[in-house]
């Protein structure tokens, strides 16, 4: 561990953070305020902003730090957040400390962590290898011109990180308690089964779309994708809803619709489950299938990373975290496909939630485990014993 | 046949009933006009109202003409009509000849049939017997005081007719080309499925009612209820709509719920399909059923009265009428406990339509056949070949 700065103390960086208004998508003040916050540590910075309402524009940011040969480890995150909604004790754009908490838009999810993560960097500036930091503002939106387009702006640039740490707020109950190693997938799907109006009387005049569209249900719900894995629940559907609007009772509808919901784990993908799905639909006259793949799942399998993570939290909060792959999705989907993930930050009680706040502790504490990681990560290429993490995890 | 009186000429009749809005529930100048038509036939007219709003009041007459010993045949019909909605070429109330056709609301389905009865009702003056006139103001709405109402009162008066025709507009093409000799039952059906709302990441803490609703569904899908009789169509049911209501993509819904209708013949009964039903319905949990029977099924077999009717009409317009039992209810499905009903009127085609219009010639072919009708059915009894219809039919 290397020099601390006053300047570089998490509190007072998450502050600076905060105090940007930056609901998604987001653009300018908040990427000002980061960029000042590194280009002192010696970070190549780019910004740029991409989209168009109502998606975008959406600004990201990518900052290197390379120091000579050595693993490239980055932190990604978000500077985005989610609506503060109406009721909060104070501005949501006023971060302030309350007791022992600092309440604020972002203050878990993630202005808090991005604080840890520039915090931990400037203490380890001595540390070879290179360091990066992919930062975003549309992780909480639709997420088309957020991370995808700073991965394909990394792409342009030659920049591949080794390996990648996610600052979501995982821990649950206690600072450290839980990391993601992957996430499941999810897809939505539309079906919709078109039939011809009629009268009940004279069935033989109408055509029923009701009854194809519940064959095709049944068989959907015979379906077991799978009995869970090592580190995933069973993959799971669930039929969402259903639609057919028919106030009269002696009419027979003209359409019927059904809508899917998919979570699944890495034996599957999003494609591979609307082609499975779209058998079955097109099974049947007159129905037809469309579907939305929100993401792919990823999953870091346990291994040196995890291991590395988990005993950077352990020495500094006594605890083994749980290695888990539950909840929603996350940038780290995207990020999989450069490197392996793992994710890891602040507690989420609070997150996406009025007075949204963060223990003055947690972050303290964060910035130490985030600088032990890299410490183990960058300072460990540099000894006999590993042959470097990309290698060895 | 005997005397026609340019005063019971049945165009004049149907003009004087049409000429009265009798909008379902009909009470009032529409019954003065009828009961000012049978008074100086002989008839006894007791009407009398019941029901208060939405479902009433409904008046209802009951006029009988007893002519010594014999058969007593009922005429069967109503006097209220469907709204006439807008976009009418004239005043749907105020009747009127253009070219070939009496136009106005209530021309087929029924004013021009019962104009039609009594025009034949005053040839008839001479003949044995009883005639009755079942006239309801409630045919077109819920029902509930209209026709039931009426067989409540007859009972108590001890009015049982030995025959009943029922002068709906059952002719298709041509006046004569079919006749009911019965009716399916009808039965709607709403099942509800309640569980438990919840986040489609967490199955285990939710309670999809979809599935269960499915299985019901498809069970229900399953049945067959039977394959038709020598009279009628096959049972049939048709699920009519399907309701959940959930607009959010990652949300499990806490309820389900269906329509059913079902069109059934006389080998079951409305109870007994209920029944089944409830029983596939309540193997599920949270799953519950509400039903409502709107009519059950009546069947007059082909025999001694559907041939009268039929040698009536063939005599009039040389067509054979198909005995059909096709469509939806009638009051006949109440009748037919009292005893043996047939259905047979004008040309259905405009009921129900912007210019309902009945033919000039059908009006006065009608009156003939209905006259005939009686002719044959009370003749007969006085003579010995046949032992009155009761017993014959």
């Amino acid at each position: 561990m290397s020099e601390t700065s006053a300047t570089y103390d998490p509190l007072d960086l998450a502050r600076r953070l905060m105090a940007c208004p930056s609901i998604t998508p987001a653009t300018g003040a908040v990427f000002d305020t980061l960029e000042a916050m590194l280009a002192p540590l010696g970070f190549a910075v780019e910004r740029f902003v991409e989209g168009d309402a109502p998606d975008g524009p959406v600004e990201n940011l990518l900052a290197v730090r390379a120091n000579g040969p050595g693993p490239h480890f980055a932190f990604a995150g978000h500077l985005d957040v989610v609506p503060p909604g109406s009721g909060w004790a104070s501005d949501p754009f006023v971060p302030h400390v309350r007791g022992d908490l600092l309440h604020g838009r972002g203050a878990v999810d993630m202005k808090g962590s991005i604080a840890c993560f520039v915090a931990a960097v400037a203490r380890q500036s001595a540390l070879p290898g290179t360091i990066s930091l992919l930062i975003t503002g549309d992780e909480e939106g639709p997420a088309v011109h957020g991370t995808v387009a700073l991965m394909a702006r990394m792409a342009e640039r030659g920049v591949v990180p080794d390996l990648c740490l996610v600052g979501e707020p995982t821990s649950v109950n206690r600072l450290g308690d839980m990391v993601k190693i992957g996430r499941r997938g999810s897809v939505n799907m539309w079906i919709t089964v078109a039939g011809s109006q009629g009268h009940v009387a004279y069935p033989h005049l109408a055509d029923n779309p009701i009854p194809r569209l519940i064959r095709i249900l049944a068989a959907i719900e015979a379906i077991t994708l799978d009995a869970g894995t090592d580190w995933f629940q069973p993959s799971n559907i669930e039929i969402t809803d259903i639609t057919v609007g028919n106030p009269a009772t002696n009419v027979i509808p003209a359409q019927a619709s059904a809508r899917l919901s998919i979570r699944f784990n890495d034996r599957h993908s999003g494609t591979s489950l609307v082609a499975r799905i779209r058998a079955i639909v097109e099974r049947e006259d007159g129905a037809t299938l469309d579907a939305k793949i929100s993401g792919e799942p990823f999953l870091t399998p346990p291994g040196a990373f995890s291991t590395l993570i988990s005993d950077a939290i352990d020495a500094a909060t006594g605890i083994r975290p749980e290695l888990s792959t539950t909840g929603g999705t996350s940038d780290a989907r995207f990020l999989s496909r450069l490197c392996p993930v793992v994710e890891f930050g602040l507690c989420n009680a609070t997150m996406h939630k009025l007075d949204e706040a963060v223990a003055l502790a947690d972050l303290a504490v964060l910035t130490t485990i985030y600088a032990d990681i890299l410490d183990r990560v960058l300072h460990a290429s540099s000894t006999e014993e590993a042959a470097g993490p990309k290698r060895a995890i």
